[in-house]
Order: structure tokens, then sequence, then C-alpha cells
């Protein structure tokens, strides 16, 4: 059986969603979605293995994920084949043969998330279903003093929505970025790898300091040892994009 | 009865719409919706006048509209009232007191259409419903040669659904831009006036061009004296956006 293993990039609208995993009782995954299409391309049940599960309601730019085909069809056909049959809301937009031992969640290295906020009170027609709303203006500056703390390697345990008793709750964020761009705020963090509902905790806690609600001096007590009943809210999902997962 | 007017820049997605006028038998349209509103405010009947309707399907970035409002809310007070009881794909994103002589159709002076292509075979997931897609690649530059000749005053009979037999089909187009960012090309007119259908059967005839179906030269030969049946398809109204109206 002559068996490829592909990677793929995919994007996905994550509004009607129950997130990345497959469920057994229901087939509203994005995973689901996507072992569907290539199991009835192949003939027999086949997987497919994403970078990392996403949660009900986020969304993907560059979500990357492998499947391993023993299809005799091209990779352009096997490329138009899957977008032809997936929902509108999940394209593929980047398909290319990988080595054997590629693994989309065991080789990624780096993952960029981008948490949008359109920080004013007017309507927000054509993009509300993939950003958060806050209609107070936010101290962008207070807020980029509080990301400043993050950067580097903690254990972020108080930005973590399960108590993981035995896994480790260190993790190293390379980069994090509080942008603006008109109307629009995005929280763009980037590291080795991510908890739980970390980027929302932590783009909760960011939101906070942004409303004068709390200081940003708070971010590194809690690092130096808080729990998370005492960092910020978990920010509703929809603001959250997976953007990139990058590869050695 | 101290009345004001009130001009008001409106963003809608037109997907769900039956286009901007009021119908009686349907109140899925945009000028409807904002009928609705508004008299609920008011207690009794009142019509919000656009610059010009827009089709079914067809999308706002920049519509203009004025009503003539007696309540004693203020500004602020109406706008959010609007807002919140808008459809979320409909939205009020500024609205002014205006002379009492402003009329949003008779005083408009220039409308900016866009037109947006998604010129890609990858698929579009965030933005499919505001952009037309065309797999094959187009060529700019033939496009952009025939756009030329569209530019000024002339008879667009030719780039118009109805025959209109008594009013003029005069109009004059200030700029016609074939612009391209990445996968998106944009084709972008500005005039005093637009026909029935006009920037869809202008771009159904730049894309043939593109495409390389005719000769950019064919459209100088159809503002001299060509017929509908000689011009290009009217594209779907998806892609179609209202940007701007402008005012002395």
């Amino acid at each position: 059986m002559n068996q490829k293993n592909y990677k793929m990039t995919i994007q996905y609208d994550g509004s009607r969603y129950k997130g990345w995993q497959s469920q057994k009782h229901t087939d509203a995954t994005i995973q689901g979605k996507l072992n569907s299409v290539f199991s009835e391309l192949e003939g027999r049940n086949v997987e497919v293995q994403g970078s990392g599960r996403t949660d009900a309601g986020v969304h993907a730019s560059g979500q990357v994920a492998n499947v391993r085909l023993t299809a005799e069809k091209s990779l352009p056909e096997i490329l138009e084949y899957a977008n032809h049959y997936l929902p509108e809301d999940i394209g593929i937009v980047e398909m290319e043969e990988a080595p054997e031992r590629f693994h989309a969640r065991l080789s990624a290295v780096r993952k960029t998330y981008c948490y949008r906020i359109f920080n004013s009170s007017m309507p927000n027609v054509f993009e509300r279903k993939w950003m958060y709303q806050i209609q107070e203006p936010l101290d962008l500056e207070a807020m980029r003093q509080g990301a400043q703390y993050l950067e580097g390697t903690h254990d972020f345990a108080p930005f973590c929505s399960h108590f993981q008793k035995k896994k480790s709750t260190v993790r190293t964020v390379y980069q994090l970025e509080v942008l603006s761009k008109g109307r629009e705020v995005d929280i763009v963090i980037t590291g080795n790898g991510f908890l739980h509902n970390m980027v929302r905790i932590i783009t909760g806690t960011l939101v906070e300091i942004g409303l004068g609600r709390r200081d940003c001096s708070e971010v590194e007590k809690l690092l130096l040892g808080g729990v998370r009943a005492e960092a910020g809210i978990t920010m509703p999902a929809k603001g959250l994009i997976l953007q990139k997962v990058e590869y050695e």
C-alpha cells in the first residue's frame, strides 16, 4: 500500500461548530467534517490529525493538519475533491506532500493566535462573527505594559481553565503584542504551546487592565504564584483565531 | 412640531435581503427594516430616504440615507436605539443632524461602488459572502485598458439592464480602477449616477476581457452605439458593495 502523508493548511469559520475535535454524537466538528471527506475519498476510515484542538466557536486562518492517503489521485485532484465536498465555512488553502514522519501535532514548534477586538460603540456588520466587541475605550499602553510580563518562560497555571495535576503548566511565550488598527485591537501571541483557554484568559486579563479594572503589575504577581480565580475572565470564543502553526 | 432632518451612513450585509427598497409583501428589505425601527421610535409611520436603491444581495459599507424625526431623544440616544433594534447585518455607523433641505437621493453628487473578485481556485472561508470567486487568472492589464474607455461622459445604454425609453442613459464615470491586492481584484467605480445593473454589466464586460474572451477595444465600440446584448454578463450581486455617497 503506497501511502503518502499530506500536510494541509486549513481555514475555518468556527461559528457553527463544536470545535476542532471529532465527537461521537455530533458531526458538527471541523475534524469530523475533514475525516468524512477523506474517508469518502479513500473508501475506508481515515483520520486527519490537527496541530491541536480549537474550542467551540474558535476560528482558524492557518490551522495545520496531516492525513495519510493511499488514493491514486494527484495532489491537485485530492485538494479539489476535498474542497468541493467540504462545507463552505471550512477550506483547505494549502496542501503538500510531507515526509512520512511529519505529524501536525507532535512536529509543531510554535503557534500564533490572534484575539480580535472591535473597540467601538458602532455596529460591525461585516466582521461581527470574528471579532468581539468592547464599547468602552481600551488603554492600549497599559495593556502593552501588562503584556510584557507574559513574554518569556513562565508557569501559566493561573491562565489555564483546568487544573492539570501532573502535566507541566510551564510554557514559553515568544511574543505578545497589542496591535491597534483603527477601531480594531488585536492581541497576537506566539508560543511553543498553549494551555486550555490560555489565550482567552490572558486576553481577558489584559482587557481588564485596558478598562482600568486592574493594574498591569498584577500580571507579574499572578505569574509568581497566582491561581486561576485571580486572573481575568475567559474571553468569548468568537474573537479567537488560530493564525499560524510553525514547524522545524 | 419640531422636526429634525438626520443624515445617516449605513452598512449592510445584503445577503439575506431583497434589496434596499421597501416592499409591500416582505419585510426583508433594508429600507423596510429602517422604516420599522424609526416608526417604532416615533410612534407614527416614517420613511427613511436612501441615496438610491441597491438590488437584492448587494451590500453597502457607505449607503447614505436621511430621515425626519420629531423625537425628543438626543442624537446619541436615537443612534443607540436604532442600532439596538436593527438586525445585526444592518448598522448605522454615522449619524448627524443635516440641513432641512438635505435629501439623500436628490443631493447626492457622486457615488462609488466596488465589485470584489476573489481570483483564486482556493476557498475563501471568511469573505465568501462579499466576494465573487473566479478561478481562472484574470489579465489585469487588459482589464485596465478596457476600463479606460469607460471613464468620462458616455451613453451607457449598452451597460444597462432595462431599456429606458425616455430618461437619459448618459452618465459620467469620474474614475474606474482595476485594483489588485493579493488574490483579490477590485473594480472600483465612481460616477455621478448609475443605471440599473451598470456596475455589474461593466464588471462582467471587464471580466470577459480579463479572461481573454473579448478584446478590450470592444468597450470603445459598445460606447459608440452598442446594445445591451453585445456587452458582458451581469455579474452576481454578492460581489457588489456601495462604498460611498458624496454630497456638495
